[in-house]
């Protein structure tokens, strides 16, 4: 905990790590199939919508394919993904509206409270791959209080790409050691400390309870905790 | 106000229009003053002191310096003025500590409760001039309600630069029959309105009670208010 006392910032992940995105998709979807009257595999349907995320970020950040906004990525996807799950007759609006799912994730149980107290003595900032547009219609669904939203998109490349820290570092105007990157990702721990930013890691159960991945940290995280409650006691908020 | 149903965000200009930073020049001047003994007409030293603003950002625009932030024009003005006012001996982290009170101004009156019921129905995003850290500071100094900050920052031009306007929009989504530029300066209204956003215009006295600038509207602004109170009850909010 040695040299935590000058963290200004808070920097969070948010898709897994403030809010459950699984369970939104799984409430919805459901719905979505009892309207329908058809029968999905819906976590199949959502491993398979799901996976095309990372894959085109990396294209992203190698400069294969010009810039793409996470819901553009999700949106060609859906349209792959629906006919496999009998799905193909979904018109256009009914389309564009359950690509927003991704905007209506509900907080995990002990996000609102933590985040209260830990905006009483922070920055709390999100550091997130989602587009800009849908991490502010997230935070008005889920009430998040953020003190401001910065996306990849402003940066134009997608974390783990050292630009999205420094680019967060610098429009907040404070030393890496300032701030702290918050997420239940080791990968974005792992960028973020090499750009010099203080860590604090939580595992979640987002891809259900059967997840094996990232349940324990895989650094030297500067803050390891059970949930975001148990980081705000060790931040003094 | 035809077409105004179907607005979705509102983008606030905030240095006088939410804020009223002059206020907390004057009291913070007037404190520094009595501490170092000295009588200053702070009147004339705010006068000086914010004259540097519009012809710097305006040499940003015109591709004459490279990008520089509010706060680093209102630094090195600050340590060119203070000598003419027998303020010469406030040392560095003084003077850092004062280059801030731009952070530090109150909400109007109406401000407050007028954002919570706009924030009810809209979208609330700053689009200020001023620096990104600087908003975010300002906006937990104050308690301003935003969705999220925007600022000519992001942006590398400044207002009245219509790459501001087009960036805001981008970055939220929106077509321009969807955004409503909310100011008390006419300049600001007349540029988001040639990029199509509709505007709303309420008079501020933000450079005192003898201020005769910008207390009429000077253009066809879809909205003309007595203030940010007033706008609200017309947005239906």
């Amino acid at each position: 905990m040695a040299g935590l006392g000058r963290v200004k910032a808070l920097l969070f992940d948010v898709f897994g790590t403030v809010v459950d995105w699984r369970g939104a998709l799984l409430a919805e979807g459901e719905a979505l199939a009892r309207a329908k009257g058809v029968s999905v595999d819906w976590p199949r349907f959502i491993a398979a919508w799901e996976s095309a995320r990372r894959p085109a970020m990396d294209r992203v950040n190698a400069g294969e394919i010009p810039w793409t906004n996470v819901s553009e990525i999700y949106r060609r996807r859906l349209d792959e993904v629906l006919p496999g799950f009998g799905l193909e007759s979904m018109d256009e609006p009914e389309r564009e509206h359950f690509n927003r799912v991704w905007c209506r994730p509900n907080p995990w149980p002990d996000t609102l409270p933590a985040l209260a107290r830990l905006g009483r003595k922070f920055v709390l900032a999100t550091l997130t791959n989602n587009d800009f547009a849908w991490a502010v219609a997230m935070a008005k669904h889920a009430r998040l209080p953020w003190d401001c939203i910065l996306t990849a998109e402003l940066f134009r490349r997608y974390k783990p790409a050292p630009e999205t820290y420094r680019g967060a570092l610098a429009l907040l105007a404070v030393r890496p050691e300032e701030a702290m990157m918050v997420a239940s990702h080791n990968y974005d721990l792992r960028a973020a400390q090499a750009q010099g930013l203080r860590t604090a890691f939580f595992p979640r159960k987002e891809h259900g309870e059967g997840q094996t991945r990232d349940q324990a940290p895989e650094g030297a995280w500067d803050i390891v905790t059970g949930d975001l409650s148990e980081l705000a006691d060790r931040l003094g908020a």
